[in-house]
């Protein structure tokens, strides 16, 4: 159940999802994460029941723990015998140990059954985020001025891993299915967000303190609260319990009102001061800006890549050979102004987007390269087992798609990659889970949509977000910029089609309606197939109509003569529509935040009195690749290196050599600190010893095939273990003392 | 003389000058590129002074037609004879033709000697753009929405090369010099835009048309009328030619109430209305925003990369084993508002810069591996050549080093290494220079400044400034924050060194001073060496001195018990300093576009009736590597194009495969315009022919090798010569029909 409650709750990838959440439902920018959904289909899970009881045994023991106390102060009062009082002391003590042992169990029961467990995790991130910030993976930027929340650089390692696990992206997607890749600016001017929506509904629900004026995210400042009541205070009766835990379920369905009125109701103030807290109010995430001089062209700071791909569909599909289906791909910068930044790397106001958007016949999902990711098996959580209280299950792929569970087959296809390149950077698969969006949680236009979430410290993230977002955002730009966005499936030969054709009659809609003939014209031409019918079918047997014009707000008559309407038959070479996009979107930060977590370990040193860390990067990701030591300071060793290191990097592995007189011991830790896989140890003229970081295996191999033999295991051309296999092992004693 | 006079005149990579260059004078975000500077310390060149001798000419011969057109009348007047008055007209027709041809020579002259050629230039340009354009290079980024001026989008080709010029500078500069490469964030908080100058300083004076309230860079306008007025207006005196010049020249060092006076001289109205201008005044260049909710804390978006490294100097200081020298590069988006972008990619509100900061000792500028770029040899442009007006001059860097035209060896390194880069990407060498900047361009502290600048069809392009900036940013820093950014270097023994003792008796100063004892104490402090000993020498001799308190605003008088001013021997550990910096900045569009314009040319179809457009790419920038082509369409063909793409894909390699039954003529024509460098033809099951774009000649290889020699070449093992050479030649007639 404890994953059950997000630890976080965001989604930095699906800004679309946001948006469209709150078109359906009051002003959140998050999904609605919520797993205890407001309506449960199927039996609630045990655990949840065991809470439920224990608080209602808890409450039952203390009530009785009353009764007898006061039995007892009864007693003396009326100076009963020693042993009557006696027996009843310790019949009281009795039931006060019971009282305690439920209250044990109730405590294991609320912080999700392993109270330990969250220690330990807070303990690991702890070691973790040490190591990453004293290694400048990262840092809080502008460090020297005390730093902004939400800001974060990467330094030499981590810039490393970042720019490998691009480039890892870009050959896994971009080359491979020749996608194709544009790259637009950050700064966009504002009509382009107001056709996306993100200029009236990109925003959260924010609270001031009254006194300071510091802001807050309002449902944070709740869940917050909820949370804590239900961890902390186990005198909360089983009702106030389920209440709490409805209110964390449903927060993202709040609306301003409604929040603050919980707000209110459970007294919560100001987390600093205390201080009250003003009604929640929309602030809008985007960082705005100017465009030029005049100050008269707002611009944001664009808060996904994905618009700068819709608003060049023309052109791309133009480029494509004016063919579906394809994709087209950015890597950039994006931005938001979040209220609260907390979580380190997770909730950052900038942040790297890698976006994907494959526009595809709506009629046709079918995808050519399906049939190799057919046959994966991993786990997946559908929307049928959240609801259920049920957790993730190992699902082959292709039985999710052909039970219809995964909407259709491109969608499934890109379940399926996201899946391999998640794991071949390192990332646990058994942590890795793809759980499928609620009906709550969906656009109404969107046809089905998955999240890639990745367990870490903080819990389940949302890390790349796989959604089939229909035909919403190509119709959103075609309708703002009046320039249609649209494909054409060629006929080999004409269809005869029947078409509904209505025709105005303008010149009597002029005498009767004059100012107002443009409005009703519209309105006409505006009516979908049913309604002209319906009209149709009316003018007939009656001669007039009452037709509501929504655009004067009123019935207008329709007279007979005023409009015609009719079924005509029509030759069509083509058929025109909107495509469908699927977008898979990717959150780099996010990914590599937790990459770091599922590479980190620590090991006891050779002598046992400390603790050493390691980063078990793949290759692939290691930010460098290799370093190279000569085992003493000695100039011809160090020549040695000098050649090596050249060669290295001629072969463009990216490596460092460490001359200083260190232990080779302490060397050796200080680079699987830093995750680098392999090192080479320079302890002869003709040969050397190569080093595996994890295995801290050794083997010797010559100063001429060293740089050969890291680069064909980086590349992925051999494993450590043909290496291992294929050179004489190197035993004389481990190195790393 | 022509290209002396800039046809673009500005700086998107050398923001750290260009706020300096405000410092020393007045108001303009551009290097003062006047290559025709205020004071001659030469003869002037011989094409300025023939064009001043033809304005002289022009203005005689005028007087002299005007004079015999009068006599002429006054003969016809007085009814001279008929041969009287033929004579009298026939040699002021000669008279006419004589200044006719003056007129023509002199506009030889102003239009930089060829007219034509500028015509073709532009022709060029538009030949280039054109493709470029139509072939999704690059496009106005919001197309839908009409655009907006200065962005830009890359799309799917001009995307691929820009990364793989990004990836050629990672592995040229990162991987092969060992940098520290950090990733900060685009949106930075004031205070360290405060530190750097930019808040202040980073201004463009702009002017706005009084009625509409457009916009105008002032010094564009004023530029705009001086060069059409002098390439136009043959009438204009000599010395009045000579003013305009003299105001081009001195352009950059212009007030703002000396650039409104000569708006207001010259009658300078707006271009669009002629409507009046306001007075000049400074537009901040920063994309301003507010970080967090409260709207309290103001950001810009980052207007260059390098303030992200300075802030974290003393972290990657330690990083690097507390050791100098070391460089650190970011590659980022960096953002300028300007006030009226034009001239393309070169002049955008949102551009990459990869910028490098070398961290060195000022005592010592040497560089380990200057020695592998010291026989370069390429056109620089020091100083004086320009003082003179000659023109950029082939020289061996280890001259200009050696000679001192180049303050140090690192700086020299870099030279040579921007200068390998450059060309290895593709930049003609013959239209590449290494333009030393001029005394009054350069900053107060800067040791040395050098730009890499591409001619193209705009003129010169500053696309790489490389300056030795000393220790100005660090400091600048160090004072904002109070965080020492300084390095040590340990002596091996201690030093004995003596040191200047200022010591303030606090007591006596208390007394004499009450409230101010602060500032006097702090003045006191700061002196220097020099005043410290004229005030202990006055002490010893006059007992009394006046002593100017800045802080204060006024003398203080000190007498000799207030302040113990003695020299002590000290002995020192280390020497604590500010380390130099060199900076390498490269505006990557710049090159980018320059790359463009210097791979494009056209020649003829088979059949002579069209020009067919191709970018000469070399395979390391090409977009996509290799074309596969099936020659006719057919399923046995078509499978073999198959498993060849498949190959390529697994070796890495670009590629696109154009099944379609045009004429493989046109196909070629179709990547030749990408640039695409190989196109594999399959015209059997077993071989198949590799066309080389730019000879258009074939070779015959196995199916199996294709994707292989493909590889080898475009990862530069070996080059097409050496293809050419190995294999089979195809020559059964060109398949370019």
């Amino acid at each position: 159940m404890r994953f059950l409650i997000p630890l976080i709750s965001s989604s930095i990838t699906s800004g679309h999802y946001r948006i469209i959440s709150r078109l359906l439902s009051a002003h959140s920018t998050k999904p609605q994460r919520s797993t205890l959904p407001p309506f449960f289909n199927c039996q609630p899970p045990s655990m949840a029941a065991s809470e439920e009881s224990l608080r209602k045994a808890l409450a039952e023991k203390q009530s009785a723990v009353e009764a007898h106390g006061n039995a007892v102060r009864a007693l003396k009062a009326a100076k009963a015998s020693k042993p009557e009082i006696d027996a009843a002391i310790e019949a009281l003590n009795s039931l006060k140990l019971e009282k305690s042992s439920i209250e044990k169990q109730l405590q294991a029961a609320v912080s999700g059954s392993d109270g330990d467990g969250a220690l330990s995790r807070e303990a690991f991130r702890q070691a973790a985020v040490n190591t990453l910030e004293r290694r400048l993976f990262y840092i809080p930027s502008f460090k020297i001025y005390r730093g902004v929340a939400g800001l974060y650089d990467y330094g030499p390692p981590g810039c490393a891993v970042k720019s490998n696990v691009l480039a890892f992206w870009r050959q896994h997607f971009v080359l491979e299915e020749n996608m194709l890749e544009v790259d637009c600016p950050c700064v966009t001017p504002e009509v382009v967000l107001k056709a996306s929506g993100h200029v009236d509904k990109f925003t959260d629900l924010m609270v001031k303190d009254e006194k300071t004026g510091t802001c807050y995210r309002a449902d944070h400042l709740l869940k917050d609260f909820c949370n804590e009541k239900l961890q902390k205070d186990l005198t909360i009766s089983a009702e106030k319990a389920a209440e709490l835990k409805h209110v964390l379920a449903t927060l993202d369905d709040l609306s301003a009102e409604a929040l603050g009125a919980k707000i209110k109701e459970y007294g919560i103030t100001a987390p600093d001061t205390k201080n009250p807290l003003s009604d929640p109010y929309p602030f809008n995430l985007m960082f705005q800006t100017s465009i030029g001089p005049s100050g008269l062209s707002p611009g944001y700071m664009r808060p996904e890549t994905a618009q700068g791909i819709f608003v060049n569909f023309k052109d791309l599909y133009y480029y494509n050979g004016n063919k579906l289906p394809f994709a087209a791909a950015q890597i950039g910068q994006a931005f938001r102004n979040e209220i609260s930044p907390r979580q380190g790397l997770l909730r950052v106001r900038e942040f790297t987007l890698a976006e994907i958007e494959h526009f595809v016949d709506p009629e046709d999902k079918s995808h050519p390269k399906y049939s190799e990711v057919v046959d994966l098996e991993f786990l997946m959580f559908p929307r049928e087992e959240q609801m259920c209280g049920q957790s993730a299950k190992k699902i082959r792929l292709g039985d999710a798609v052909s039970k219809g569970t995964v909407n259709n087959e491109t969608l499934g296809y890109f379940i399926g990659r996201v899946y391999l390149f998640l794991t071949r950077l390192g990332i646990d698969k058994d942590r890795l889970r793809f759980r499928q969006h609620l009906a709550n949680e969906m656009a109404h236009y969107a046809a089905d949509c998955w999240d890639a979430e990745i367990e870490c410290s903080y819990g389940w993230i949302e890390c790349v977000g796989i959604a089939d977002r229909s035909a919403y955002d190509l119709r959103a730009h075609s309708d703002k910029s009046g320039v249609p966005l649209v494909a054409a499936e060629k006929f080999s030969e004409p269809r005869e089609v029947e078409k509904l054709v209505i025709a105005p009659v303008k010149k009597e809609l002029g005498l009767a309606f004059k100012g107002s003939q443009k409005n009703v014209v519209e309105a006409l031409e505006a009516m979908n197939e049913k309604e002209a019918l319906e009209m149709k079918t009316a003018l007939e047997s009656k001669g007039e109509v009452e037709f509501y014009v929504c655009t004067l707000g009123k019935n207008v008559p329709i007279k007979k003569n005023m409009v015609s309407i009719s079924k005509e038959k029509k030759k069509e070479h083509q058929r025109v529509f909107t495509p469908s996009v699927i977008e898979p979107s990717f959150g780099i930060g996010r990914i590599i935040y937790c990459l770091f977590e599922h590479s980190f370990y620590t090991r006891p040193s050779k002598t046992g009195d400390e603790q050493l860390n390691v980063f078990r990067f793949p290759p692939l990701v290691a930010p460098i690749k290799c370093t190279v030591f000569p085992l003493v300071q000695n100039q011809q060793y160090e020549d040695v290196a000098k050649v090596i290191s050249k060669s290295l990097t001629t072969a463009g592995i990216s490596h460092k050599i460490d001359i200083t007189g260190t232990s080779i011991g302490k060397r050796y830790a200080r680079t699987d600190e830093l995750g680098v896989p392999f090192a080479i140890t320079v302890d002869s003229t003709k040969d050397v010893t190569i080093r595996e970081r994890d295995s801290k295996l050794q083997v010797r191999v010559s100063v001429e095939e060293a740089a050969l033999v890291v680069k064909s295991v980086t590349d992925g051309l051999r494993t450590w273990e043909d290496v291992w296999e294929k050179y004489p092992h190197h035993t004389s004693g481990s190195a790393d003392d």
